[in-house]
């Protein structure tokens, strides 16, 4: 006997099996439609979310905001689909090729990964992303979101099956779980039989369930504990501006600033003013003990979790640090190798700081907001990978692809 | 209170730190030394492998074989690691480098991935192999060997770990697991605050355990159900010349040839003269009804667990085919995308079966065999990796890095 979610992945293999043999122009005709049918479609996604929506009621202002549609959402996420058919297919590009020893022609190419698993929460409109991005990289994926948005999720998942079965394509490519029980979701991080790669996005509680219960290679994407460091030599301009941007032009994203480590021989003459404008923006400033004594009354002393937490909020940990050494070592202990600054005006620093900070992204003189596939110009992102295994640092679409070898030859055998 | 095992993980990051930053030369500098340190030290090397093999006694004397050091062996084992400092340092390369829309010069640079596990079993000359490997990619590594090798693996790193000392860099590096519990092996798998990838190597029975029990991400290595495929069009002396290489010339290992599938229009012309070649060559046959219809008497019948099973010996199993296309389906059901071949002289056939099997290599008219890292050219293997996140097929020093954007800028901010 063979489960539900056994069925959802065997459907899913046979699919991704058809999907990696499609022509670029076929898979881009396909986005295209999908794109169309989300527009055409927009009264019953926007009913079913209403659905969502009724239940949901009781929960936080900031959660409904997330899972609410609306027509213009619609079509943003009809637009992103739109995008990505627009954007080059990674599959069938050649990684590089050879000739051995013995005459082999050795050619490693780059093809599917075969199922994705996607585990996300309340966020709808990640079910027509993620879809869009492994379809166009010719992987089935499986769409396993948060049960509060269950409804909306089946409904633009069954739009996009509709068109894809419309141009005779398997609709299985696009498969959303309708079983909203969490013993489903372990289920689908043990399914090694057909299950590739496992993609989790969101909380970095979800992710690290993840991480702890799947055997199915998983790829950690998300939590980020940000740090800026000022140099003694930066200009403090500068390092205000970027610092007023790190942390506050969208601090609910992974990579916002959440630490400021200042070199203690111009912590008097920075923090003040910087200080004053983080208030201003409603920053809450947390300090170690230097802090409060250049600051005064105004700081909340910071504890010893401060250094490890997260805010994703206006909040700010201050700390004061003897050497860039001291404020390197703070970051590799307490950073969670997503972003990290430096600003400085010394060249000799910057690069020891390049070299010496172990994180996915490491920044001279800039806002780490950029750590985005799209800031860096891949024009699309499945996330932002903080492992250090296949891809590190935002993702596109080449990195949901392995490869393969193909060899061939003329009767070559060992000796 | 920090387990031992915690205490080696927090050493292994510390000696990680200092390595990833070693230039080239000091790196084989200490490679030489390390090698030039077994050789000398072969009186106490060889001591300790013969209180292994005391103990061992019992075992089969194919296990014994495999532990058994000798002054040939352990020149061997110098040998590669003289061979590693000759190879590329693959720290430091560039993968790509662009601008991006706002300006920031961005570089993806290979970085080590900084401390790495390996699980294997009783072959001691992994100790140094595996050691000489993440050595020169600048990773610390933490080595845990089967038990009844203990002593020879715990003396083989003491000799190395006193070289580097030597040259005054960290001998924690290099760490070899004293503690032989089965439990310290399981906490080794879910040290995810200290090691970054964790790489079993040996039997799949110890592979599947890693896969199963390790929270750190794993590479997987190792199992190979090969098939060859022989079509319609094939010349019959290439196929024979072929098979007997992929199978016999040392059918002990994963990229052996495992299955045979022969298309069914020549099946009756080609069977007869490879079965004697191969009864020769001392393998057993497993055939299907129409297999054993051909070579009658002689052929065991093979079951449904024979498709499945990656025998390592000198059997064969042979399956008739009506098609290509059933060969392929076999072959993705059954196989272990380690290693496939097609012998054919058909043009169409070739491509369609490179494009269409799922597997690390895919071979045309070629022995399977090949699927190596010496034998691809790269110098080294750490392994052959049967899953598809970040490395697939055989692994050099290049599999053993990660990258880190660098990104350089003049106090861009995101808008």
């Amino acid at each position: 006997m063979i489960s539900e979610l056994e069925q959802i992945g065997q459907q899913a293999q046979q699919a991704a099996f058809v999907l990696g043999q499609l022509a670029t122009t076929v898979k881009n005709q396909a986005l295209l439609a999908m794109a169309q049918a989300l527009r055409t479609n927009q009264a019953a996604i926007l009913a079913a979310n209403q659905q969502d929506l009724q239940l949901a009621d009781k929960l936080p202002a900031k959660f409904i905001d997330r899972l609410r549609l609306t027509s213009e959402r619609i079509n943003q996420m009809a637009q992103g689909m739109e995008q990505v058919a627009n954007l080059p297919d990674p599959i069938g590009v050649v990684e590089r090729g050879w000739v051995n020893h013995a005459g082999l022609q050795i050619v490693q190419q780059h093809v599917p990964l075969g199922v994705i698993g996607i585990i996300y929460e309340a966020r709808p409109n990640v079910t027509a992303d993620a879809a869009a991005l492994c379809f166009k990289s010719g992987n089935a994926v499986i769409l396993r979101g948060g049960k509060e948005a269950l409804k909306t999720n089946l409904q633009v998942g069954a739009v996009m099956q509709q068109a894809l079965s419309k141009l005779n394509l398997p609709a299985n490519a696009i498969q959303v779980i309708s079983d909203p029980a969490h013993e489903t979701a372990n289920q689908l991080m043990q399914l090694t039989d057909y299950v590739d790669v496992l993609i989790p996005r969101g909380s970095s509680r979800l992710i690290q369930a993840v991480v702890q219960h799947a055997t199915v290679p998983v790829i950690e994407t998300g939590a980020g504990n940000c740090h800026v460091y000022v140099d003694q030599s930066a200009d403090f301009a500068m390092a205000e501006k970027i610092i007023l941007n790190a942390k506050c032009q969208r601090p609910s994203v992974c990579n916002a600033m959440e630490k400021l480590l200042v070199h203690e021989k111009i912590a008097a003459d920075f923090l003040p003013e910087l200080a004053a404008k983080l208030t201003t923006a409603g920053v809450e400033i947390r300090g170690d003990q230097a802090v409060q004594q250049i600051l005064g009354a105004a700081v909340v002393p910071a504890t010893m979790a401060d250094w490890k937490t997260e805010y994703n909020d206006l909040i700010l940990a201050v700390k004061v640090v003897p050497s860039m050494e001291t404020a390197i070592e703070h970051i590799n202990q307490y950073g969670t190798k997503h972003s990290e600054t430096i600003i400085t005006q010394n060249y000799e620093n910057s690069e020891r700081f390049l070299s010496l900070v172990d994180a996915a992204a490491v920044y001279v003189n800039a806002s780490s907001r950029f750590t985005d596939g799209f800031e860096y110009g891949f024009g699309a992102e499945i996330g932002i990978s903080t492992q250090k295994l296949h891809a590190r640092g935002p993702m596109g679409l080449p990195e949901l692809t392995t490869t393969k070898y193909l060899v061939r030859g003329n009767g070559q055998i060992r000796k």
